[in-house]
């Protein structure tokens, strides 16, 4: 038995975290960058050398396939992302593509053929750094949202997706292309859990009940231009003044709506951002979430309200920008995820997701599920997101376990526990 | 008599307008960049045209040499600044240098040679937008601030001072270089007023009496990178949910100390600034004005304790950049100008300036002067800046006045008024 920290998996995961290193032990791969085209490179040379057959689609997704016996039928996916926040870990995305790769590679390595084909798949651009909102891949794929839309929108740069991407499938041009919204017959992530409650659990498999909901929002609060040193106080129109009291505003009445929520301010961009210019636009992105939808939903609500009451003299807008309610993944995958783990000795939980995954999207083509591993002190997206070789080698094996379930399974979806 | 609006002086005004021009009207031609170059290009060719000499110093500064009868006493200059903010308007600065360059150029087209060089100046980086904190020609001119300090400031880039300087330079070899800190006579500025009072009282020329004290602070919170999904909110260290405290508090405590005081945060700076990325950091500008020295000092005295009590979770440090106290122009300059005014039959009024420039270090060095010319509603560092051809014409025959008294003088400083 080879130790955790020797195995393939964590070699690979180390080699990949290569790509992209940033200080601290961090990554930086953002969608459809040349660091994740490396990524691309590094991620089929490996599955070549286990028999498998990568490809791509229109939405950029990459896919590495083991055929099965009827290549008619709908196929399994497993797999997660390869892009990374722009101060991202080592395991967000990557522990789910490598963990994929790993199952799939050994299954190929048996010598038995499937039933069905078994697809590891690196979704476009799940993080939405680079690209805003996220999850875009599977989006596409899931017919969620229209790829003329997605192709449309821009980076900080004003490149947009439809060029970025064009780009970067040029580099792959011997790729086929598999084609979106075609049949899956189930979908299975493992990721880091980017929360706490593994880790204080001792529990090195948690088995994902669901998402909790989340909405993103644009806010831009327009002002007026002035000189620093020059225009009074009382007849200034500060977009800085005005996104602070919003902002203090916003974190004490919906930040403290309950113990369950989540409000986040992350990114902030004034114009024109210098020290002697009174500012006349700042523009914010609030990122919302709540496991309870009717909570989610009046949280929602009040932004705007919150904004108008604050903002004056500026004037404010606000755009919606994603609304994805909370869901609850497949009772029969959850329950096998539940009993592989016992078959193997592994202690396992339920638990909701509060992060946002491609899973998300899937579900509503086809029964998905999400196996999470404990990460160190709850920490993502940062350099100093960890998660221990022996956590990531127990959840491995539990996705491996279930992948054989279905490549092997004559007839799916599973059925349930009998009564 | 030509009409203002096509006089020499405007006709350059919007030549120069176009170098750098952005939507609006405004212009965007930071310190050292190509379109400052090509804004010296232009003033160099119309300064040849007048038979004024060109050449540099070591700090970047531009002049313009009408050579004096004894080339051996020390040089009247006039001048002002051809950078703008990112989105300026096309007379702060501009109107300074091209009024002097039309003062200057009248004078060499007179035939009489005047008793000492008569130069125009144009001073590097006055604004501070690129490279924080400003007037860093006159400051190195005038020994306020060692030219090696000044030569390692970064801008957003990381681009030091010294290397965009050494490369703006060498576009300009055949110009010789000037000593720093050489004696000057006397200076003389014109600028727009950048505020609302010589419009409202109806007013085309300002004897300014000095310029009011100036504050420039840095204040760095530091919090801690987390998944804006998982992390709960008690357990957040959020810079952004910090500065907005810290930003109100000082709002309130300061902005609103008294109807003289000006408080403005016009730089926000968030990493990694990602919409789903729980902030680690936020630094932010502090540009805080007072014509009362020790009311800047006290008001400046607040802004450590005011951000140490609202950061926590996060930690704070404040760095201050800037101390410039309020300072007065010499009398017999401003009597001078007042006199001028009265022969030209211009209105003129004293007023003090609210904006810092060039002429603050320039006083320290010499006898020292400004003359303001209104700006329509006081707007400016904006593309809506506005200065009127006939206020302009005035200001800049009042300068012309003022020059002509300082070229021919036998002796100087200038005596003051009798009795």
């Amino acid at each position: 038995m080879v130790a955790p920290e020797s195995s393939r998996l964590w070699r690979r995961l180390m080699t990949l975290a290569e790509i992209g290193a940033i200080p601290g032990g961090g990554v930086d791969r953002q969608a459809l960058t040349e660091g994740e085209a490396s990524g691309w490179r590094l991620v089929i040379g490996w599955g070549r050398e286990a028999g498998l057959h990568p490809a791509t689609d229109a939405a950029g997704n990459l896919f590495l396939v083991l055929p099965g016996r009827d290549r008619a039928v709908a196929p399994v996916l497993l797999g997660s992302h390869l892009d990374t926040q722009p101060t991202g870990g080592r395991f967000d995305g990557a522990a789910g593509v490598l963990a994929a790769l790993d199952a799939v590679t050994d299954l190929a390595a048996s010598g038995r053929v499937p039933e069905r084909d078994c697809v590891v798949v690196a979704w476009m651009n799940e993080e939405g750094s680079r690209f805003a909102p996220g999850m875009m891949g599977s989006e596409a794929f899931c017919g969620v949202r229209d790829l003329a839309a997605i192709r449309a929108v821009r980076d900080a740069d004003g490149i947009t997706v439809g060029d970025a991407l064009d780009r970067f499938l040029a580099g792959f041009p011997d790729l086929p292309r598999r084609p979106l919204a075609a049949p899956v017959a189930a979908y299975l992530e493992l990721h880091i859990e980017q929360g706490p409650v593994l880790e204080a659990a001792g529990c090195p498999v948690g088995i994902v009940t669901g998402i909790q909901g989340k909405k993103t929002v644009s806010v831009c609060l327009s002002g007026a231009e002035g000189h620093a040193g020059t225009l009074a106080m009382p007849e200034r129109r500060d977009a800085v003044a005005a996104f602070a009291r919003c902002a203090v505003a916003l974190h004490a009445a919906i930040g403290g709506l309950d113990p369950a929520i989540k409000f986040t301010i992350g990114r902030v961009q004034v114009t024109p951002n210098a020290p002697s210019v009174i500012a006349r636009e700042v523009r914010f992105s609030i990122d919302l979430r709540h496991p309870d939808n009717a909570v989610l939903d009046a949280a929602g609500a009040r932004i705007a309200p919150l904004c108008a009451a604050e903002a004056a003299p500026c004037t404010v807008a606000v755009t919606p920008l994603v609304t994805a309610p909370s869901n609850a993944f497949d009772p029969v995958l959850r329950e096998r995820i539940g009993r592989a783990a016992a078959d193997l000795g592994f202690r396992a939980m339920p638990l909701l997701s509060a992060a946002g995954h491609d899973a998300r999207h899937l579900a509503g083509l086809c029964p998905s599920a999400m196996i999470f591993v404990p990460c160190r002190a709850g920490i993502s997206h940062a350099p100093a997101e960890w998660a221990e070789p022996a956590d990531l080698a127990a959840g491995t094996a539990v996705l491996a376990r279930l992948l054989h379930d279905l490549a092997f399974a004559t007839a799916l979806p599973l059925a349930g526990p009998p009564g």
